[in-house]
């Protein structure tokens, strides 16, 4: 049975489509790395790329850079490359800031779409940082935070529609990889008059989220996770055409102004995505992000999906086959339509497994109390990878 | 007297004990740069850094880069070597975000200092994104924003000095070169009991701020300009450390989570200057930053200070001499302690003659309708330049 296992995973990586991406990665060495649900390796081109804009760009053309090397441009460039990703048409996508603030920004702006309406609704099971950033959009704004279970948000927005002004979900559930149906739930929350948006980090990159066709409202995310753009990358924000002209933020900075160069002394929002834009945002770090993002050229996000379904399942056969009797239970469910890009492994000891895996060249990471993130990247992680990142995890638990 | 101004520039530069520090950056050949209140030049310092920040720490070691390179502690670390230059003890500075976003969190967490006044006073001559910054924050928490001319602001905070909330102030005129007295302003803020916020965009790494000893309240700023940290770099936030264990911002992150790892439902933040970051910042942002300031290491601001109020009282020496009768005339005050590190220029045609000067080997920038601005770095330039900048303005006119 073990060999078949791993003969089905020689036949699975000589079977795929995308086998090939894997070379546009520098790949650490001798390990085996399934953290990209925390930092994405690095893709190849990054590194040229970054230097082009250190040593020819800002040295040589200084200022004029944001003209002569499209610095100024890029947010909304390198936005419409990820909405590719995104199912987001051109024009609704903009790259900058951290998803903290974006989130922020996202929040109160949808908030003000539904003046009246007490209540944002979201999950127990959502990010720190998304519920911090709630709890003070509702501060200031007057409102009510109502926290259900994930699986009580349709019944909720049943009952309570006329009170709920936002909807606030994620499609992943960071700590189990439960993966939630965006198109149902902008409807539930359409149909009882509210605003969606949505929270794509875990996402991004690994899950098709079809925003435009499911008429999703706003939506903010990482980029340093699948995405792999690098360190503290920055984050997006999606504002549907729809509501571009209403669109307004709590941050306007000046970058987001129809005439931003004219330093008027009121605010007015630039036409189209350009208003969500806020202050001056890192041209380094959006270089970055845009070079990491050839790394997905040419892919479909549905053959990334594709991809992911066949390691995530193939992770799950393993763990049938190596886990029994170890300790460790799959968290994730095991539906197809109900699994994103990770595998959540629970085990009363998993602080220090996922240490002593490190030591063994598996790196996977966790979240507390009990849980093993492994971060299976369609792009580049293999199925032979998977199936020698649980044969090592059972010998490390036994 | 042509021949002696060119002969007091070698003379200057000679005598100069910074005139060494040129080479720690990597300036435009040709060019004479007078843009650093755009965008400052690249260090030497900062391209081996960002290499190595992509090419060893992201590519070999990736997550654990958080920790075995410094990038978590990062936005402290640099904050508190930036700190040097704003007379800013350790703890008290952290890097991250925008200006735009750092202007919005200190203006709100000001306020929240002075419940129930009713005014956030301000100048009519701040940059436009903090004006539209301020009106959004008075906004979301219902005061009034009242602008006067900066020499009002003294006698507004006597007259209606219970009302007001909070003073937003910048040191230096963006347009004019203008410097305000911090101190004072300072003072008077406190006498009225309001808390002084400043805006160090044009300040910093150029003119002495004195942070601590002015007991300043709150401050941001860009690191851009003069302080060379590239395009886009990340802003900086102060916080008096009489106010850290109260600060109350309105983008509460992850980051400044008192155990940020623990992931917890609600958000307590951290002890001292940590609580004020917000999302995960660029690594590759904040190592260019880093690098970037050791063109400052081994001087103190006060020497700068020294440089700059040379170079500026050059240009104006020049300017009497060049530019009579040509319909252009310094808007920037005479007196050293009423000028920053920028030389405006008033002319009608200000923004053909900046293209033109541009041609003409001398790099300017402009503030509509009518300004020129020359930006003198005290690190690298030169009298020799002054000199032959307002040589050259003097013939465009012509």
């Amino acid at each position: 049975m073990v060999g078949t296992l791993a003969q089905e995973a020689e036949r699975l990586d000589g079977a795929d489509p995308l086998g090939s991406l894997r070379d546009r990665f520098v790949l650490p060495q001798g390990q085996i790395y399934l953290e990209s649900t925390c930092l994405g390796p690095l893709p190849s081109t990054v590194s040229s790329a970054v230097s082009e804009a250190v040593d020819t760009q800002w040295r040589l053309r200084l200022i004029q850079g944001w003209w002569q090397d499209g610095w100024w441009e890029a947010p909304g460039r390198v936005g419409d490359e990820l909405g590719r990703l995104l199912g987001a048409g051109p024009g609704q996508v903009v790259i900058g800031d951290s998803t903290t603030v974006q989130l922020f920004n996202a929040l109160v702006a949808a908030a003000r779409l539904r003046t009246g309406r007490p209540v944002i609704l979201t999950t127990t099971r959502h990010f720190s940082t998304a519920r911090y950033i709630t709890d003070s959009a509702a501060r200031l704004l007057h409102l009510e935070v109502r926290r259900v279970a994930p699986g009580a948000i349709e019944e909720r927005l049943r009952i309570d529609g006329d009170q709920i002004a936002v909807l606030l979900h994620e499609p992943v559930d960071f700590r189990t990889g439960e993966l939630h149906d965006v198109g149902a739930l902008t409807r539930a929350a359409h149909a009882a008059g509210a605003v969606a948006v949505w929270d794509l980090c875990h996402a991004a990159g690994v899950v098709p989220v079809d925003l435009d066709a499911h008429q999703v409202d706003l939506a903010v995310g990482c980029t340093y996770k699948y995405l792999c753009g690098g360190p503290g990358s920055p984050a997006f924000i999606y504002v549907n055409s729809s509501h571009q002209q209403v669109f307004d933020q709590p941050l306007p900075g000046w970058n987001g102004h129809a005439q931003p160069f004219a330093m008027d002394d009121t605010y007015q929002g630039a036409a189209g995505i350009a208003r969500a834009r806020i202050g001056t945002p890192s041209v380094l770090a959006l270089t970055a992000l845009e070079a990491a993002l050839r790394a997905y050229a040419g892919v479909h996000i549905q053959q990334v999906r594709q991809r992911s379904l066949s390691l995530t399942g193939f992770f799950m056969a393993c763990a049938d086959e190596f886990l029994v009797d170890t300790g460790a239970e799959v968290e994730t469910p095991r539906a197809a339509h109900r699994r994103a890009g990770h595998v959540a492994v629970r085990h009363l000891d998993a602080e220090r497994v996922v240490q002593v895996l490190g030591t063994q060249g598996v790196a996977a990471d966790r979240r507390p109390p009990d849980l093993m993130r492994f971060g299976l990247h369609p792009l580049f992680t293999t199925h032979r990878e998977v199936y020698d990142a649980v044969r090592i995890l059972r010998e490390v638990l036994a």
